[in-house]
Protein backbone atom coordinates (compact mmCIF):
# COMPACT_ATOMS: atom_id res chain seq x y z
CA UNK A 1 0.00 0.00 0.00
CA UNK A 2 1.09 3.89 -1.24
CA UNK A 3 1.37 5.52 2.46
CA UNK A 4 1.23 9.14 2.87
CA UNK A 5 1.28 10.70 6.35
CA UNK A 6 -0.03 14.00 7.01
CA UNK A 7 1.68 14.97 10.36
CA UNK A 8 1.85 17.65 12.97
CA UNK A 9 4.79 17.37 15.68
CA UNK A 10 3.49 20.01 17.79
CA UNK A 11 5.02 22.98 18.98
CA UNK A 12 9.00 22.85 19.34
CA UNK A 13 10.74 20.18 19.35
CA UNK A 14 10.39 17.11 20.85
CA UNK A 15 8.50 17.18 23.57
CA UNK A 16 5.22 17.15 22.02
CA UNK A 17 5.41 14.94 19.42
CA UNK A 18 2.90 12.05 19.21
CA UNK A 19 4.01 8.34 19.87
CA UNK A 20 1.65 7.96 16.26
CA UNK A 21 3.39 10.52 14.83
CA UNK A 22 7.00 9.65 15.57
CA UNK A 23 6.33 6.44 14.42
CA UNK A 24 4.61 7.50 11.20
CA UNK A 25 7.94 9.32 10.49
CA UNK A 26 9.95 6.58 11.21
CA UNK A 27 8.35 4.64 8.87
CA UNK A 28 9.22 6.69 6.19
CA UNK A 29 11.88 7.09 3.49
CA UNK A 30 10.70 10.73 2.38
CA UNK A 31 9.90 13.76 4.66
CA UNK A 32 8.35 16.60 2.94
CA UNK A 33 8.69 20.10 4.91
CA UNK A 34 9.71 23.63 5.55
CA UNK A 35 13.51 23.74 6.22
CA UNK A 36 13.70 24.97 9.46
CA UNK A 37 11.11 22.23 10.14
CA UNK A 38 13.00 19.28 9.21
CA UNK A 39 15.97 20.33 11.36
CA UNK A 40 14.60 20.14 14.38
CA UNK A 41 13.76 16.62 13.54
CA UNK A 42 17.36 16.12 14.20
CA UNK A 43 18.62 11.88 14.18
CA UNK A 44 15.38 11.44 12.99
CA UNK A 45 16.35 12.34 9.41
CA UNK A 46 18.99 10.17 9.44
CA UNK A 47 19.01 7.55 6.40
CA UNK A 48 15.71 9.27 5.21
CA UNK A 49 15.23 11.65 1.93
CA UNK A 50 14.78 15.37 2.98
CA UNK A 51 12.73 17.47 0.36
CA UNK A 52 12.90 21.03 1.61
CA UNK A 53 10.92 24.03 0.09
CA UNK A 54 10.99 27.66 1.33
CA UNK A 55 7.69 29.15 2.72
CA UNK A 56 5.63 30.69 -0.19
CA UNK A 57 5.55 27.16 -1.85
CA UNK A 58 3.09 25.41 0.26
CA UNK A 59 1.00 24.01 -3.01
CA UNK A 60 4.59 22.74 -4.30
CA UNK A 61 5.32 20.91 -0.94
CA UNK A 62 2.24 19.41 -0.60
CA UNK A 63 2.02 18.35 -4.48
CA UNK A 64 5.65 16.95 -4.04
CA UNK A 65 4.27 14.85 -1.12
CA UNK A 66 1.53 13.14 -2.88
CA UNK A 67 3.63 12.73 -6.02
CA UNK A 68 6.56 11.29 -3.58
CA UNK A 69 3.72 9.22 -2.21
CA UNK A 70 2.61 7.38 -5.35
CA UNK A 71 5.86 6.75 -6.60
CA UNK A 72 6.04 4.32 -3.94
CA UNK A 73 8.27 5.85 -1.59
CA UNK A 74 6.47 6.12 1.74
CA UNK A 75 6.32 9.62 2.70
CA UNK A 76 5.51 11.67 5.80
CA UNK A 77 4.17 15.73 4.83
CA UNK A 78 5.28 17.17 8.37
CA UNK A 79 4.61 20.79 9.79
CA UNK A 80 5.06 21.85 13.34
CA UNK A 81 1.94 22.32 15.53
CA UNK A 82 -1.29 20.97 14.34
CA UNK A 83 -0.82 20.04 10.30
CA UNK A 84 -5.03 20.03 10.42
CA UNK A 85 -4.81 23.88 11.90
CA UNK A 86 -4.05 26.81 9.88
CA UNK A 87 -1.40 24.37 7.75
CA UNK A 88 -0.46 22.19 4.89
CA UNK A 89 -3.54 19.07 5.44
CA UNK A 90 -6.10 20.96 3.80
CA UNK A 91 -3.77 22.02 0.88
CA UNK A 92 -3.19 17.67 -0.07
CA UNK A 93 -7.47 17.55 -0.18
CA UNK A 94 -7.54 20.86 -2.10
CA UNK A 95 -5.61 18.68 -4.89
CA UNK A 96 -7.15 15.68 -4.15
CA UNK A 97 -10.20 17.34 -5.21
CA UNK A 98 -8.38 18.76 -8.57
CA UNK A 99 -7.84 15.60 -9.84
CA UNK A 100 -11.20 14.57 -9.42
CA UNK A 101 -12.32 17.79 -11.28
CA UNK A 102 -9.24 16.77 -13.93
CA UNK A 103 -7.46 20.13 -12.98
CA UNK A 104 -4.37 18.49 -11.53
CA UNK A 105 -3.14 15.35 -13.62
CA UNK A 106 -2.41 13.40 -10.52
CA UNK A 107 -0.55 10.44 -11.87
CA UNK A 108 -1.00 7.33 -8.90
CA UNK A 109 -2.31 9.81 -6.59
CA UNK A 110 -5.54 7.44 -6.03
CA UNK A 111 -3.41 4.55 -5.28
CA UNK A 112 -2.22 6.77 -2.23
CA UNK A 113 -3.53 5.51 1.88
CA UNK A 114 -3.49 9.12 3.01
CA UNK A 115 -3.35 9.14 6.78
CA UNK A 116 -3.88 13.04 8.76
CA UNK A 117 -2.57 13.07 12.18
CA UNK A 118 -2.89 16.09 14.55
CA UNK A 119 -0.11 17.48 16.38
CA UNK A 120 -0.38 19.97 19.50
CA UNK A 121 -1.34 23.52 18.17
CA UNK A 122 0.20 27.10 19.16
CA UNK A 123 -3.03 28.39 21.34
CA UNK A 124 -2.93 25.21 23.06
CA UNK A 125 0.43 25.31 24.92
CA UNK A 126 0.09 29.29 25.11
CA UNK A 127 -3.23 28.91 27.02
CA UNK A 128 -1.09 26.11 29.03
CA UNK A 129 1.79 27.92 29.60
CA UNK A 130 -0.38 30.79 31.44
CA UNK A 131 -2.92 28.50 32.74
CA UNK A 132 -6.56 27.53 31.03
CA UNK A 133 -7.44 30.32 29.09
CA UNK A 134 -9.40 27.93 26.88
CA UNK A 135 -11.40 26.49 29.23
CA UNK A 136 -14.61 27.77 27.95
CA UNK A 137 -16.02 28.79 24.29
CA UNK A 138 -13.14 29.78 22.29
CA UNK A 139 -12.56 30.68 18.61
CA UNK A 140 -9.68 30.79 16.05
CA UNK A 141 -8.69 33.83 13.54
CA UNK A 142 -5.85 33.99 10.88
CA UNK A 143 -5.33 37.94 10.56
CA UNK A 144 -3.23 36.95 7.09
CA UNK A 145 -5.35 38.23 4.27
CA UNK A 146 -2.95 36.74 1.55
CA UNK A 147 -6.18 34.37 0.57
CA UNK A 148 -8.99 35.75 2.40
CA UNK A 149 -10.36 39.34 1.98
CA UNK A 150 -10.12 41.79 4.94
CA UNK A 151 -13.77 42.66 5.05
CA UNK A 152 -14.01 38.78 5.88
CA UNK A 153 -11.69 38.82 8.37
CA UNK A 154 -13.10 41.78 9.86
CA UNK A 155 -16.50 40.50 9.94
CA UNK A 156 -15.30 37.05 11.60
CA UNK A 157 -13.41 38.86 14.44
CA UNK A 158 -16.24 41.01 14.88
CA UNK A 159 -18.82 37.84 15.39
CA UNK A 160 -15.74 36.84 17.72
CA UNK A 161 -16.72 40.04 19.75
CA UNK A 162 -20.29 39.55 19.35
CA UNK A 163 -19.82 35.67 20.85
CA UNK A 164 -17.45 37.09 23.48
CA UNK A 165 -15.69 34.26 22.71
CA UNK A 166 -11.80 33.61 23.71
CA UNK A 167 -9.96 34.55 20.86
CA UNK A 168 -6.07 32.87 19.13
CA UNK A 169 -5.10 34.91 16.87
CA UNK A 170 -2.73 32.84 13.92
CA UNK A 171 -0.84 35.03 11.63
CA UNK A 172 -0.83 38.19 13.68
CA UNK A 173 1.49 39.59 11.80
CA UNK A 174 4.28 39.34 8.83
CA UNK A 175 6.70 41.55 7.19
CA UNK A 176 4.52 43.33 5.17
CA UNK A 177 1.22 42.99 7.12
CA UNK A 178 1.27 45.37 10.13
CA UNK A 179 -2.34 47.15 10.78
CA UNK A 180 -4.53 44.01 10.97
CA UNK A 181 -3.68 43.37 14.75
CA UNK A 182 -4.47 47.33 15.76
CA UNK A 183 -7.55 46.53 14.04
CA UNK A 184 -8.67 43.68 15.34
CA UNK A 185 -7.70 45.22 18.74
CA UNK A 186 -9.95 47.81 18.07
CA UNK A 187 -12.84 45.61 17.13
CA UNK A 188 -12.80 43.46 20.45
CA UNK A 189 -12.28 46.73 22.73
CA UNK A 190 -15.92 47.64 21.47
CA UNK A 191 -17.03 44.63 23.22
CA UNK A 192 -15.14 43.47 26.43
CA UNK A 193 -13.11 46.02 28.85
CA UNK A 194 -9.19 47.19 28.10
CA UNK A 195 -8.30 45.04 31.02
CA UNK A 196 -9.00 41.84 29.42
CA UNK A 197 -6.52 39.54 29.24
CA UNK A 198 -3.92 38.78 26.49
CA UNK A 199 -1.29 36.27 26.33
CA UNK A 200 1.54 36.66 23.78
CA UNK A 201 3.47 33.12 23.34
CA UNK A 202 6.40 33.50 21.10
CA UNK A 203 8.14 30.71 19.80
CA UNK A 204 6.11 28.25 21.80
CA UNK A 205 7.88 24.83 22.74
CA UNK A 206 11.01 26.07 21.61
CA UNK A 207 13.87 26.53 23.95
CA UNK A 208 13.77 30.81 23.33
CA UNK A 209 10.23 30.51 23.92
CA UNK A 210 8.82 33.59 26.17
CA UNK A 211 5.08 34.33 27.10
CA UNK A 212 3.90 37.22 28.40
CA UNK A 213 0.60 38.51 29.83
CA UNK A 214 -0.88 41.89 28.94
CA UNK A 215 -3.99 43.06 28.40
CA UNK A 216 -6.62 44.74 25.09
CA UNK A 217 -5.74 47.74 26.48
CA UNK A 218 -2.24 47.66 26.70
CA UNK A 219 -1.55 45.13 23.59
CA UNK A 220 0.99 46.96 21.34
CA UNK A 221 1.75 45.55 17.90
CA UNK A 222 5.75 46.21 18.41
CA UNK A 223 5.12 43.50 20.99
CA UNK A 224 4.27 41.30 18.24
CA UNK A 225 6.03 39.37 15.31
CA UNK A 226 5.56 36.69 12.91
CA UNK A 227 6.03 33.78 15.62
CA UNK A 228 3.82 35.13 18.13
CA UNK A 229 0.49 33.45 19.34
CA UNK A 230 -1.96 36.31 20.34
CA UNK A 231 -4.74 34.88 22.79
CA UNK A 232 -6.88 37.21 24.15
CA UNK A 233 -9.55 36.74 26.74
CA UNK A 234 -13.08 36.64 26.80
CA UNK A 235 -15.09 38.96 29.14
CA UNK A 236 -14.77 36.14 32.35
CA UNK A 237 -11.24 35.40 31.83
CA UNK A 238 -9.50 36.20 34.94
CA UNK A 239 -6.10 36.74 35.35
CA UNK A 240 -4.80 36.50 38.98
CA UNK A 241 -1.45 36.23 40.61
CA UNK A 242 -0.67 33.30 43.22
CA UNK A 243 2.02 35.28 44.96
CA UNK A 244 4.68 33.37 42.78
CA UNK A 245 3.41 34.33 39.09
CA UNK A 246 0.13 35.14 37.31
CA UNK A 247 -2.12 32.67 35.85
CA UNK A 248 -5.27 33.35 33.80
CA UNK A 249 -7.96 31.30 32.85
CA UNK A 250 -11.51 30.74 32.05
CA UNK A 251 -13.72 29.68 34.01
CA UNK A 252 -16.36 26.54 32.54
CA UNK A 253 -19.36 28.95 32.83
CA UNK A 254 -20.66 32.19 33.67
CA UNK A 255 -24.07 33.32 34.27
CA UNK A 256 -23.58 36.69 32.42
CA UNK A 257 -26.23 36.74 29.14
CA UNK A 258 -25.01 37.40 25.72
CA UNK A 259 -26.74 39.62 23.52
CA UNK A 260 -26.13 40.65 20.02
CA UNK A 261 -27.47 43.81 20.22
CA UNK A 262 -28.88 46.47 18.13
CA UNK A 263 -25.35 47.88 16.89
CA UNK A 264 -24.03 45.03 14.61
CA UNK B 1 9.53 21.49 45.01
CA UNK B 2 6.21 19.74 45.75
CA UNK B 3 4.50 18.95 42.11
CA UNK B 4 1.00 19.06 40.73
CA UNK B 5 0.91 17.83 37.36
CA UNK B 6 -1.90 18.93 35.12
CA UNK B 7 -2.22 16.83 32.36
CA UNK B 8 -4.46 15.72 28.78
CA UNK B 9 -3.72 12.35 27.53
CA UNK B 10 -5.39 13.39 24.30
CA UNK B 11 -8.27 10.72 22.69
CA UNK B 12 -8.26 7.10 22.52
CA UNK B 13 -5.89 5.21 24.65
CA UNK B 14 -1.85 5.36 23.87
CA UNK B 15 -1.19 6.47 20.67
CA UNK B 16 -1.61 10.50 21.26
CA UNK B 17 0.11 10.85 25.04
CA UNK B 18 2.60 13.38 24.16
CA UNK B 19 5.80 12.23 25.89
CA UNK B 20 6.08 15.21 27.94
CA UNK B 21 2.45 13.78 29.45
CA UNK B 22 4.17 10.14 29.72
CA UNK B 23 6.65 11.80 31.71
CA UNK B 24 4.78 13.62 34.27
CA UNK B 25 2.61 10.28 34.81
CA UNK B 26 5.53 8.29 35.50
CA UNK B 27 6.87 11.41 37.70
CA UNK B 28 3.07 11.28 40.19
CA UNK B 29 3.07 8.97 42.96
CA UNK B 30 -0.59 9.82 42.86
CA UNK B 31 -3.02 10.31 39.87
CA UNK B 32 -6.38 11.91 40.02
CA UNK B 33 -8.89 11.68 37.44
CA UNK B 34 -12.35 9.74 36.58
CA UNK B 35 -12.36 6.42 36.96
CA UNK B 36 -12.42 5.50 33.29
CA UNK B 37 -9.69 7.45 31.99
CA UNK B 38 -7.72 5.65 34.86
CA UNK B 39 -8.67 2.33 33.12
CA UNK B 40 -7.26 3.62 30.19
CA UNK B 41 -3.67 4.53 31.46
CA UNK B 42 -3.30 0.39 31.74
CA UNK B 43 0.19 -0.66 33.42
CA UNK B 44 1.10 3.45 34.32
CA UNK B 45 -1.08 3.05 36.84
CA UNK B 46 1.36 0.35 38.54
CA UNK B 47 2.76 1.69 41.85
CA UNK B 48 1.09 4.69 42.05
CA UNK B 49 -1.86 5.88 44.14
CA UNK B 50 -5.09 6.34 41.65
CA UNK B 51 -7.90 8.83 43.10
CA UNK B 52 -10.75 7.72 41.25
CA UNK B 53 -14.08 10.68 41.49
CA UNK B 54 -16.91 9.61 39.58
CA UNK B 55 -18.54 12.27 36.54
CA UNK B 56 -20.00 15.81 38.69
CA UNK B 57 -17.49 15.94 41.36
CA UNK B 58 -14.90 17.77 39.26
CA UNK B 59 -14.60 20.16 41.39
CA UNK B 60 -13.47 18.04 44.28
CA UNK B 61 -11.28 16.08 42.29
CA UNK B 62 -9.40 19.60 41.38
CA UNK B 63 -8.81 20.14 45.40
CA UNK B 64 -7.99 16.90 45.39
CA UNK B 65 -5.46 16.80 43.44
CA UNK B 66 -3.88 20.25 45.30
CA UNK B 67 -4.47 18.84 48.47
CA UNK B 68 -2.33 15.87 47.48
CA UNK B 69 0.41 18.15 45.64
CA UNK B 70 0.09 20.60 49.13
CA UNK B 71 0.92 17.29 51.03
CA UNK B 72 4.41 16.67 48.85
CA UNK B 73 2.44 13.68 46.81
CA UNK B 74 3.49 14.38 43.39
CA UNK B 75 0.51 14.37 41.59
CA UNK B 76 -1.01 14.11 37.96
CA UNK B 77 -4.74 15.35 37.49
CA UNK B 78 -5.42 13.82 34.11
CA UNK B 79 -8.50 13.99 31.02
CA UNK B 80 -8.25 12.94 28.34
CA UNK B 81 -8.55 15.20 25.40
CA UNK B 82 -6.70 18.30 26.33
CA UNK B 83 -7.32 19.21 29.83
CA UNK B 84 -7.46 22.90 28.87
CA UNK B 85 -10.30 22.75 26.76
CA UNK B 86 -13.44 22.49 28.57
CA UNK B 87 -12.16 20.45 30.85
CA UNK B 88 -10.32 20.12 34.33
CA UNK B 89 -7.80 23.01 34.28
CA UNK B 90 -9.73 25.59 34.88
CA UNK B 91 -10.67 24.15 38.03
CA UNK B 92 -7.07 24.25 39.78
CA UNK B 93 -6.90 27.96 39.14
CA UNK B 94 -10.23 28.79 40.09
CA UNK B 95 -9.64 27.10 43.39
CA UNK B 96 -6.02 29.16 43.17
CA UNK B 97 -7.95 32.36 42.98
CA UNK B 98 -10.29 31.34 45.80
CA UNK B 99 -7.70 30.98 47.91
CA UNK B 100 -5.99 34.28 46.99
CA UNK B 101 -9.56 36.00 47.57
CA UNK B 102 -9.90 33.67 51.19
CA UNK B 103 -12.99 31.59 50.07
CA UNK B 104 -10.65 28.54 50.12
CA UNK B 105 -8.52 26.95 53.17
CA UNK B 106 -6.02 25.57 50.57
CA UNK B 107 -3.30 24.89 52.85
CA UNK B 108 0.23 24.59 51.39
CA UNK B 109 -1.14 25.34 47.91
CA UNK B 110 1.05 28.43 47.80
CA UNK B 111 4.16 25.70 47.68
CA UNK B 112 2.89 23.88 45.15
CA UNK B 113 4.38 24.14 41.67
CA UNK B 114 2.33 23.48 38.70
CA UNK B 115 2.66 22.75 35.23
CA UNK B 116 -0.37 22.19 32.77
CA UNK B 117 0.75 20.27 29.65
CA UNK B 118 -1.54 20.27 26.48
CA UNK B 119 -3.18 16.95 24.78
CA UNK B 120 -4.82 16.44 21.54
CA UNK B 121 -8.77 17.15 21.43
CA UNK B 122 -11.37 15.70 20.16
CA UNK B 123 -11.92 18.61 17.55
CA UNK B 124 -8.60 17.83 15.93
CA UNK B 125 -8.79 14.08 15.82
CA UNK B 126 -12.71 14.08 14.05
CA UNK B 127 -11.17 16.53 11.23
CA UNK B 128 -7.88 14.76 10.95
CA UNK B 129 -10.19 11.57 10.47
CA UNK B 130 -11.87 12.90 7.85
CA UNK B 131 -9.33 15.38 5.93
CA UNK B 132 -9.06 19.15 7.15
CA UNK B 133 -11.91 20.18 8.65
CA UNK B 134 -10.28 23.05 10.68
CA UNK B 135 -7.87 24.54 8.08
CA UNK B 136 -9.03 27.74 8.33
CA UNK B 137 -11.04 29.92 11.45
CA UNK B 138 -13.01 27.85 13.55
CA UNK B 139 -14.58 28.23 17.06
CA UNK B 140 -15.41 25.63 19.45
CA UNK B 141 -18.64 25.65 21.98
CA UNK B 142 -20.24 23.89 24.46
CA UNK B 143 -23.58 22.94 24.48
CA UNK B 144 -24.01 22.19 27.91
CA UNK B 145 -26.32 24.97 29.79
CA UNK B 146 -25.50 23.34 33.34
CA UNK B 147 -23.24 26.52 34.43
CA UNK B 148 -23.67 29.01 31.31
CA UNK B 149 -27.30 30.26 30.31
CA UNK B 150 -28.62 28.18 27.04
CA UNK B 151 -29.36 32.47 26.11
CA UNK B 152 -25.07 32.81 26.26
CA UNK B 153 -25.26 29.77 24.67
CA UNK B 154 -27.40 30.47 21.65
CA UNK B 155 -25.55 34.18 21.35
CA UNK B 156 -22.46 32.20 20.68
CA UNK B 157 -24.15 29.61 17.93
CA UNK B 158 -25.56 32.69 16.52
CA UNK B 159 -22.08 34.49 16.18
CA UNK B 160 -20.69 31.48 15.03
CA UNK B 161 -22.82 32.12 12.45
CA UNK B 162 -22.39 35.65 11.67
CA UNK B 163 -18.94 34.77 11.68
CA UNK B 164 -19.19 31.51 8.85
CA UNK B 165 -16.95 29.91 11.44
CA UNK B 166 -16.41 26.11 11.21
CA UNK B 167 -17.86 24.82 14.75
CA UNK B 168 -16.75 21.83 16.83
CA UNK B 169 -19.66 21.54 19.67
CA UNK B 170 -18.54 19.58 22.44
CA UNK B 171 -21.05 18.01 25.05
CA UNK B 172 -23.90 18.12 22.24
CA UNK B 173 -26.55 16.13 23.80
CA UNK B 174 -26.33 14.47 27.53
CA UNK B 175 -29.66 12.21 29.25
CA UNK B 176 -31.31 15.35 30.78
CA UNK B 177 -30.34 17.64 27.46
CA UNK B 178 -31.43 16.88 24.27
CA UNK B 179 -32.95 19.67 22.12
CA UNK B 180 -29.78 22.01 22.39
CA UNK B 181 -28.47 20.53 19.06
CA UNK B 182 -31.39 20.89 17.20
CA UNK B 183 -31.63 24.63 18.19
CA UNK B 184 -28.16 24.91 17.48
CA UNK B 185 -28.42 23.43 13.63
CA UNK B 186 -31.70 25.44 13.03
CA UNK B 187 -29.55 28.68 13.77
CA UNK B 188 -26.77 27.54 11.71
CA UNK B 189 -28.85 26.44 8.84
CA UNK B 190 -30.55 30.61 8.57
CA UNK B 191 -26.96 31.53 7.07
CA UNK B 192 -25.07 27.91 5.54
CA UNK B 193 -26.65 25.70 3.38
CA UNK B 194 -28.02 22.33 4.11
CA UNK B 195 -25.13 20.35 2.35
CA UNK B 196 -22.57 21.90 4.84
CA UNK B 197 -20.53 18.96 5.75
CA UNK B 198 -20.92 17.76 9.32
CA UNK B 199 -18.43 15.53 11.11
CA UNK B 200 -19.55 13.27 13.87
CA UNK B 201 -16.71 11.73 15.71
CA UNK B 202 -18.02 8.95 18.20
CA UNK B 203 -15.52 7.76 20.66
CA UNK B 204 -12.65 8.78 18.99
CA UNK B 205 -9.92 7.58 19.02
CA UNK B 206 -10.93 4.41 21.07
CA UNK B 207 -11.86 0.74 19.66
CA UNK B 208 -14.78 1.44 18.77
CA UNK B 209 -14.19 4.61 17.54
CA UNK B 210 -16.59 5.67 14.60
CA UNK B 211 -16.52 8.74 12.02
CA UNK B 212 -19.66 9.56 9.72
CA UNK B 213 -20.38 12.27 7.54
CA UNK B 214 -23.09 13.71 6.89
CA UNK B 215 -24.76 17.08 6.06
CA UNK B 216 -26.31 20.25 8.36
CA UNK B 217 -29.46 19.32 6.59
CA UNK B 218 -29.70 15.61 7.38
CA UNK B 219 -28.20 15.72 10.62
CA UNK B 220 -30.56 14.38 13.43
CA UNK B 221 -30.08 14.51 16.91
CA UNK B 222 -30.79 10.69 17.42
CA UNK B 223 -27.53 9.67 16.04
CA UNK B 224 -25.70 11.90 18.54
CA UNK B 225 -24.46 10.96 22.40
CA UNK B 226 -22.70 12.15 24.61
CA UNK B 227 -19.65 10.55 23.36
CA UNK B 228 -19.72 12.62 19.97
CA UNK B 229 -17.78 15.44 18.73
CA UNK B 230 -20.05 17.44 16.18
CA UNK B 231 -18.15 19.63 13.61
CA UNK B 232 -20.19 21.49 11.46
CA UNK B 233 -18.20 23.00 8.00
CA UNK B 234 -18.38 26.46 7.13
CA UNK B 235 -20.03 27.61 4.29
CA UNK B 236 -16.49 27.25 2.59
CA UNK B 237 -15.88 23.95 3.94
CA UNK B 238 -15.82 20.73 0.88
CA UNK B 239 -16.81 17.15 0.94
CA UNK B 240 -15.55 14.99 -1.63
CA UNK B 241 -15.13 11.41 -2.82
CA UNK B 242 -11.36 10.30 -3.71
CA UNK B 243 -13.34 7.39 -5.65
CA UNK B 244 -12.22 5.33 -2.33
CA UNK B 245 -13.65 6.99 0.92
CA UNK B 246 -14.80 10.68 1.59
CA UNK B 247 -13.02 13.47 2.44
CA UNK B 248 -13.74 16.98 4.00
CA UNK B 249 -11.67 20.24 4.05
CA UNK B 250 -12.09 23.43 5.09
CA UNK B 251 -9.72 25.26 2.00
CA UNK B 252 -7.21 28.48 3.52
CA UNK B 253 -8.91 31.08 2.08
CA UNK B 254 -11.61 32.15 -0.06
CA UNK B 255 -12.87 35.32 -2.14
CA UNK B 256 -16.60 35.36 -0.53
CA UNK B 257 -17.03 38.49 1.32
CA UNK B 258 -19.21 37.99 4.58
CA UNK B 259 -20.96 40.58 6.33
CA UNK B 260 -22.85 40.46 9.78
CA UNK B 261 -26.06 42.21 7.12
CA UNK B 262 -29.32 43.95 8.91
CA UNK B 263 -31.20 40.80 10.34
CA UNK B 264 -28.99 40.33 13.73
Amino acid sequence: MKKLYVVGTGPGTETMITPEVEHAIAASSDLVAYGLYLDLLGTRLDGKTRHDRPLGEEIERARLALELAAKGNTTALISSGDIGIFAMATLVFELLERKQHGDEEGHGWDEVEIEVMPGISAMQLAAARMGAALGHDFCAISLSDLLTPWETIETRIRAAALGDFVVSFYNPVSKKRDWQLARAREILLERRPAQTPVILGRNLGRDDETVRLTTLGELRVEDVDMLTLVQVGSSATRAFNDGKRDWVYTPRGYARKLTLGDDT
